[in-house]
């Protein structure tokens, strides 16, 4: 189960009809390919699983993406990996700063190790500079890429055709799927599988939120939306996750959210800001300015009820220092602090609702992904924007394509 | 060197005036302690390499703290902890949530280890509660207590108190340094130094910073800072930092900028919000909404000149793949776009400013954390609030105790 909570006023159904229907079309267009990947990506399943059955030698899966071919695939990464033990490591490049990517190539075998060159577009010039890096950094002659190498990208890309002529691995992702709405495509479910997850369970809870949203009529979504999109003076949306293993999921949702909703129409410019908080950490660092601060925020509190292994604090009493969290779960007092921090905040009147993963696993995480991005198609409806294209970013490709020509 | 490019109208000097001398009144009161670290810091650092120098046999140093207590040292972590080889490694804690805490437990060797247990008030109930999950793990006596923890915090605080009981060597934060500007402290100068670093060029760099403020009157702290504190429109400032490196100097940033500066002022709420983001990475996630979202946003934009060990990118032409990044190094790549991003921000008549950091070493990073403390107190004269204070917080923490008491 998952729970969402509003604690702010929601708004009649009336008012909030026409989009639901606008958003029901847009389902049934076909046109915006995420909608239909609980169904579409469960042949993918089995295609990566048997790709991958035979190759237990490899101990490595290197992931090469930047955005929306990375940000998710952390996510799912820092919440359930390290959850039960998988046969294999998943490492994550998404950057072209040297450190990381030189640590994690001179502590791999290359002959145990499988590389995920993941672009959308097959274009990407960061993910382009990192692979030949990779070539030349292991010496690889062309006609052993296929060996060390698979492709994630759109058919008919540049990729795809340099990986026929390579006769390099090609995994797809769906033209009609944007990159940062790409999770459930091969993007994620790849390396979900290839990593010993199951990939189904995911898809499983995606379906269930997909089924809360359009069959049950759930509204929260709808009512959170329109609460966002008219709140205008409150255009700052924060996500305060309780728990570092979040932090992957605030970069996703950061990305998802800043992307589809920062568009220019016509002479104005419309969007909303996402900031990514993890407590109980940042109550010391970001909370002052929230409380005090201007009232331009949102905030929405996410936490998860039942947290496997988490120590108890024990019933030790000092002279001098508090005992008020003995004999609790460390769990229990980061959750107390969440509600504790939550309602500080309705008492100063801000716009709270608060998210309750029931257990954490790839079901509940496959629900949240889609609860956010069903959320932001609905934002972007009652924005009257194109959530799902991202015109702004081409300037700086020409500048530095103008920059890398004049040398 | 490091120099700051200001690409916004900046004002003549006598608009500025009454606030240059009002940081000066404040410097020269002796009340801000931080100002004042790059000369009381001096002896702490004979302090603690004598306090070390014997003790070969510790290899992990742990440091458990929150907020001010741990985001500057994990700026300082990693900033420069990679760049040449510690003898110890360097742990930190900054949070209630148990994975990492476990994982680290599980790690290292008791024996090998030496606990920081940070806290300026010395009542920090995470801080707390970690320390006492810690003796519990291990099943240490509290009359050994003494040989695997060391204490940091205010004179005279429940912690110092506690460890006279204990007979637990401290280190103190002078009463009038604030969590958040302590890096220059104890806070900061004892884990570096414990790791095997020099302190003395981080001070010197602070102490430049502090030269070319006070004595050479450069004026390009002051001169943004008014730039930030009289654009009202656009109240969210953005740190841009090329390399995966500045992950915990972003954090850092936030801290400072956020609780220093989000203020009540009788009804009136006043407050910068800060972003931080890392380069190339955010340009497939943020940067969309900077180019065609509200203009509510000033973007500093941060890079390192020089940098070691970046590897070239290889002089490997495909036949449909990109070509224009091979035979540079990454970092060039990596710089130039940063200048891209930022000239096509400048094109949208945003307010962009550009730090460059010659070399990645103590000395400039001293001088960077300096420049930003002195930003910051120069934001908060200018808007007329107490910047060294936190009153918003507080709230949170009575309701949490009464959550924890009621159980």
């Amino acid at each position: 189960m998952l729970k969402n909570t509003l604690f702010f006023k929601t708004t009649k159904f009336e008012n909030i009809r026409s989009y639901a229907n606008r958003i029901n079309d847009e389902f049934e267009s076909g046109d915006i390919g995420y909608y239909h990947l609980i169904d579409t990506s469960l042949k993918l399943i089995d295609e990566s699983k048997e790709f991958i059955k035979d190759k237990e030698y490899i101990k490595n899966i290197i992931l090469v993406g930047m955005g929306g071919s990375s940000c998710g695939v952390k996510a799912l990464k820092d919440l359930l990996f390290n959850q039960s033990t998988s046969l294999k490591n998943l490492y994550i490049i998404d950057n072209t700063s040297s450190s990381i990517l030189m640590e994690i190539l001179e502590c791999i075998d290359i002959k145990e190790s499988l590389f995920l060159i993941t672009s959308k577009t097959g274009n990407t010039i960061e993910v382009i500079s990192i692979f030949k890096i990779i070539i030349g950094y292991f010496n690889l002659k062309l006609n052993e890429l296929q060996d060390y190498f698979i492709f994630i990208t759109d058919k008919d890309s540049n990729l795809h055709k340099q990986a026929k002529d390579l006769n390099i691995k090609t995994f797809f992702i769906p033209n009609n799927v944007g990159g940062r709405f790409s999770i459930l495509s091969a993007v994620g479910i790849v390396p979900f599988c290839f990593c010993g997850y199951d990939a189904k369970d995911l898809l499983n809870g995606a379906r269930a939120c997909f089924e809360d949203f359009f069959i049950h009529k759930k509204d929260e979504i709808l009512q959170k939306a329109y609460h966002y999109c008219t709140h205008k003076n409150a255009n700052i949306n924060v996500l305060f996750s309780y728990n570092d293993i979040f932090r992957g999921f605030n970069e996703w949702y950061i990305q998802l959210i800043a992307e589809s909703l920062g568009k220019k129409q016509g002479y104005k410019r419309i969007g909303l800001t996402p900031i990514a908080l993890i407590g109980a950490r940042d109550q010391h660092s970001f909370l002052q300015l929230i409380m005090d601060g201007p009232k331009n925020k949102t905030i929405t509190f996410l936490k998860i009820k039942n947290l496997k292994n988490s120590p108890i604090i024990p019933d030790i009493n000092f002279k001098f220092l508090d005992s008020s969290s003995n004999n609790i779960k460390l769990q229990e007092l980061l959750n107390a602090q969440c509600d504790a921090t939550m309602h500080a905040l309705i008492s100063e009147n801000l716009s709270v609702d608060l998210i309750e993963i029931e257990y954490l696993d790839p079901w509940h995480i496959g629900y949240l992904m889609y609860y956010y991005e069903l959320f932001t198609s609905a934002c972007g409806i009652m924005l009257g924007i194109n959530t799902y294209d991202q015109p702004g970013v081409e300037v700086g490709k020409l500048i530095l394509k103008n920059i890398l020509n004049s040398r």
